[in-house]
């Protein structure tokens, strides 16, 4: 591990992908919640389950509901049948810690990132289903969150030449946020790295891609995640892991979970070189692997790529579940 | 600090107080949401915000729903109106840590839980109600949390005669809870711990009582708590810290929050020594005091007490808010 990751709290800035989740579980009407375009929506996840790369992931077991249209007919136990991956980038706090009760301000915060990873929020979406409401996703999602090994200093990614999207690229913000969210460079701020699922069931020789998208996709950026976590005077220390939430794009090879992609397993997935086979959720001993990179322009001529700065590779293998209690 | 807080977790473990809050924002038909019989509800805390008693708590400010009546209205930034205390108690993990994807069974669990403090878990019950759908809690609950100096040890607590209530004192779990989750000593697992909190406004001479509870009325029980937490496999550390969510008794003066004692602010209460001082939640300089003892009773005659075993109490002062953005 790169370091003892302190603490870790996962946001959910992808307007896309809270779209996408909106309107399979709200329909289209409802689809972003009411507060999702003030604030960027955040929880506190578990540092405990962070690992490296290359850590296998068990299949975790717990509460299903019994009848998905009936909750009142209470839950049963069994291995999660929804296992998913979350493709975000994860990034670290440096720096001194702030005082309980005071805010880091925008600048602040923009200092206070130390760098970036590849981060893989494993989840449970059926255990998810039944144990969220009303305090947020718990053990659905507290038994494994993979990053990549080499963090990416995050003054790099800002300072080398066409990291940084074009000012037009990226998305407006509107309504304008609060004061305190308010950046006037936030034309400016999106990261522009070229992020890519691929999934590799056991005996594949070659992984196939199922998703190429690009973490512009954020409408909340890191420093606003940052700043919004602190506002009340949450103590932010070296360390701490921040997760930017599911990334996702525009068109449907550009979304950044199975839950999306094959749209709550309506449209499962055909792996191109798995022959033939498809995927809804993730089955044992499949394996995804994330990469991504961002491009180093030529700043006289924006269309020339100098070089690439690479964050190397997230993967993790699903391994079966074991459990006392699965066999009675 | 008696320890350094590795994770910090809170459960929602008294059925009354989920009860009461359930009345209050979805009526009396659907106040136990479905889950809540059938599994300890609880999300990821802050573990960087918890404080020692005696810390002053400053006023939080954040984003509230502009109207209450209608969220597409967005939100505005202020000082929180609706500042709460919530009476709990805390335990600490001990022991070595579980391997990640290996669950700990309720038997480990029982052998694992350290000891226990009084905590006080902060509220910001307008910043809540805007930002907690549909991921929960989280800048309303991670500005501060307060626990008891002494943390007094669960074996201790479990030995020592009339500590454990008798068999019929305790809740009745129906329905029968999950395998992983039974615990056949379960009607005699419940802390007979009285628990008091006092409100000082400033200048007051004498604290009010403003609660008396006590701790058996948590319906899932510390072992059950702990149980849960890692079904899926995540790894719980020494240090880690669980609360138990607020414990609310039966009656109207045994509720363990302002939210329920002034009912969302419908029925203020008056403080008895407050020389006619009226509260619904928390003003500038008020100090929140919280005490809890266990009679120790001898074996051979339930009626005499031997003894007490003190949890000390935990304080807190609010400050006033203090932010740049307040001004404008």
């Amino acid at each position: 591990m790169p370091v003892d990751v302190r603490e870790y709290t996962d946001f959910y800035a992808s307007k896309e992908h809270a779209t996408n989740v909106g309107i399979m579980f709200r329909g289209v009407e409802n689809a972003l919640q009411p507060n999702w375009l003030h604030l960027p929506v955040g929880y506190h996840g578990r540092a405990s389950s962070v690992v490296l790369s290359g850590t296998p992931i068990r299949r975790p077991c717990g509460q299903i509901q019994k009848d998905r249209e009936d909750p009142k007919q209470g839950s049963i136990f069994g291995a999660c049948r929804l296992l998913d991956f979350e493709l975000e980038l994860g990034f670290f706090v440096g720096g001194p810690r702030n005082e309980l009760g005071v805010p880091l301000t925008l600048e602040e915060a923009k200092e206070r990132i130390f760098g970036v990873v590849l981060l893989n929020d494993w989840s449970a979406r059926d255990l998810q289903a039944w144990e969220y409401v009303p305090l947020g996703p718990f053990t659905a999602k507290n038994f494994g969150t993979s990053i990549s090994p080499w963090i990416v200093l995050y003054s790099t990614l800002v300072e080398a030449p066409g990291v940084l999207t074009e000012p037009s690229a990226g998305p407006e913000q509107q309504p304008r946020p609060l004061d305190y969210l308010l950046d006037p460079d936030y034309a400016r701020s999106a990261l522009d790295i070229s992020l890519e699922v691929a999934l590799q069931p056991q005996g594949d020789v070659v992984p196939s891609v199922i998703s190429r998208t690009c973490s512009k996709y954020l409408y909340w950026s890191m420093p606003q995640q940052l700043t919004h976590h602190s506002i009340t005077g949450a103590v932010m220390r070296a360390g701490d892991l921040l997760g930017t939430g599911t990334i996702s794009g525009t068109t449907p090879d550009s979304l950044g979970s199975m839950l999306e992609l094959s749209w709550r397993g309506s449209r499962p997935l055909t792996l191109e070189n798995g022959d033939g086979k498809q995927r809804s959720f993730l089955q044992d001993h499949d394996t995804v692997i994330m990469t991504g990179f961002a491009n180093v322009k030529d700043p006289s001529n924006p269309g020339s790529v100098l070089g690439r700065i690479g964050f190397g590779s997230v993967t993790g293998q699903i391994i079966p579940a074991q459990s006392p209690y699965l066999s009675k």
